[in-house]
């Protein structure tokens, strides 16, 4: 099994702002994908879109200002069973946000693609909330050949 | 042990001329640490320094247009005795880098962040050949208060 682990922080921002930028469908919208729809409560699927795929994730569990995680229940075959960790919390004047998509079942070259597309997908989120403008899907940051 | 993986495109671009960016101490300050010196041979030592501190790799291996393998043999405890490897290889107009830095002992807090980081310094890499400019240190991107 291996894991895809990211940091950051975001700048004059609390952790509630941050919670609500992943548990509402306008926060997800603002930085992850704008086609974006379903019932973010416990329980619920959220469908994340992207041209012709994309990600169905069921949340699994929410502490609000403090931990969101999902599981992917349809989407790309090596993403599906894997889960989605989202802790976050306060140091000095930032949202420090450690994120983990874990439980992959073997590092095939499109791991490698998502996770550095995941890198870029929250430093979105950090420049939603500081700037109030992400680079959500279509308009994410390219990295290579395969988006 | 845990890894970190990421995957660039680099358009535009061949093979060559990323593996000059990772093996000639001109390509090196270019996208990743201004303050880049040593021996770029196999068995040297590449010095890269970031304000107060740095890395040492020592050079394992080069396959000219393919792969290039460094130990890490000074820096944080973390770092020490785990390698970093890149592959090369053409999809059409695109030079693909597979990067891994592996056998990291634990999934610590500062591995999130390095991986984080790690990706904004191969958008960085990427920017260099396809514009000329990267971003190395420091004048790197800043992604939390660890910077």
């Amino acid at each position: 099994m291996a894991d895809i682990l990211h940091r950051i922080g975001v700048e004059h921002s609390s952790p509630k702002q941050v919670y609500d930028a992943l548990t509402t469908l306008e926060g997800l919208s603002g930085w992850w994908a704008e086609k974006t729809s379903g019932n973010t409560d416990v329980g619920g699927v959220i469908e994340f879109r992207f041209g012709p795929g994309g990600f169905d994730m069921k949340v699994l569990e929410l502490d609000p200002g403090r931990l969101v995680r999902w599981e992917v229940v349809d989407g790309p075959p090596e993403w599906i069973g894997t889960t989605v960790r989202w802790d976050l919390h306060q140091e000095d004047d930032f949202t420090i946000v450690l994120f983990k998509h874990e439980g992959w079942r073997e590092p095939v070259e499109f791991m490698y693609h998502c996770s550095t597309k995941w890198g870029t997908f929250l430093m979105s989120l950090k420049q939603l909330i500081e700037t109030g403008q992400g680079a959500p899907d279509p308009r994410d940051v390219r990295i290579s050949n395969w988006h």
